[in-house]
């Protein structure tokens, strides 16, 4: 049994972050799921640093967000990451974006593979993340 | 019968896209899709402009994005937007990006919506949309 | 008598805020430059939310940036903000960013002006600002 | 005798260049002196990529920009970036960018030094940069 794979981090939207509509480009929310993954991995020992000190890198292979509500300059909201475990060679993580009234904002989803530093794609889990899984209680 | 409704357009990886592993940041790429999505809609009169004189905007509710190959500082590179018709109140893109040896580079889809300049989502097509769909041959 | 205008502000070094060589790239500073003077501003009572609701828009006319050090992914720095008082009806700041070794990385300038939301130049200033500098001190 | 050393390349805003007043954003144009001064490279032998080549580094070490109009999405615009000679261990590169009516819409200056790929300052030029100036008539 084991606690929920979870971390939350909070950020404030730049102005530079807003569109002439006022509230943030949708691209940015890719930003922000990156500083809710990077949170979790300083949290967890998962981050970009651990993988690469492990002789790994763990490129993006898929980016999914939904948008149901805008934020704008100046609004505190917080990224909710959660690690989705897999039996494939893979991270997956999930976040939630909300802002301090507890509305959803965002919704989406990041699917990572690993390769050694010459980019070659590892069709199994680098021991270093079996070693990560059985410390969380996942294996 | 009607032409495919699409559109190629060409662009430069800058420098200040490209991350220490020197391959452009996955995030840069929603700023690709817009670039096709606007040369598309100046193409065929359906951009941010054309739609904000008809009064409407047309906010991105859903982005998703597939990474196949790295792009690096210099590179050119082509992004493809098709316009996938639906019967729904919805503007849908596909993009392919393509790097100068036609290998595939990236693919994704964005769903847009349509709301007044109030926020108000717009349940049905707005009329423009209508007569823009018929236009194109697809009314 | 007055204390110095000034505010301290810490952040930390996004992974895609650098470049191939793995360091900042030098265009973000600009942006650690706004969250310095935003800072300042929420302290102070003069963000840009202060300002736009006194009816005045104050955009950059001059902005300067000298490097002396490099930053890296995942560096914590401060900015610090410092009012540099003027009797022309501009605003200017002075920043430095420093690492957390208390390394000079960076230090930079802005200047803005005012102007009325419909763009027009205030040759002297608004009211409100000079409220702002009798209040600090300044006048 | 010979012609100034001096590059004009065209660009065009885009969407999320904007921010809430509708104009872009001030930091942007850090990007587009960049962009000039890659096209220049391109055109005169001395991008990035030939600098690297030569086993060296040119880090930004003092970036001026001034503002004196706006842009807004969609507009076009052109980066004149000049060659400014100097004795010293340096590149300094002017940019005056306009718009269609031949509007100035801002001027800037970066400075660069040499370093090699261990981030060693070059407190002379190196000697591919010196062979460069010969070729271009400078020396």
């Amino acid at each position: 049994m084991h606690l929920p794979l979870q971390h939350t981090t909070r950020f404030r939207v730049r102005f530079n972050e807003t569109d002439p509509l006022g509230i943030v480009w949708h691209g940015h929310y890719v930003t922000y799921f990156e500083d809710g993954r990077e949170a979790f991995g300083e949290a967890f020992g998962i981050s970009y640093r651990h993988i690469q000190n492990n002789g790994f890198l763990a490129p993006v292979v898929k980016c999914t967000c939904e948008y149901k509500s805008p934020l704008r300059h100046g609004d505190w909201a917080t990224v909710e990451t959660t690690f989705i475990d897999s039996p494939a060679a893979k991270m997956i993580f999930r976040y939630t974006i909300h802002d301090d009234s507890k509305r959803i904002i965002a919704t989406g989803e990041t699917i990572q593979v690993f390769t050694d530093t010459n980019g070659e794609l590892m069709l199994t889990n680098p021991r270093f993340f079996e070693d990560w899984k059985t410390q969380q209680g996942l294996l």
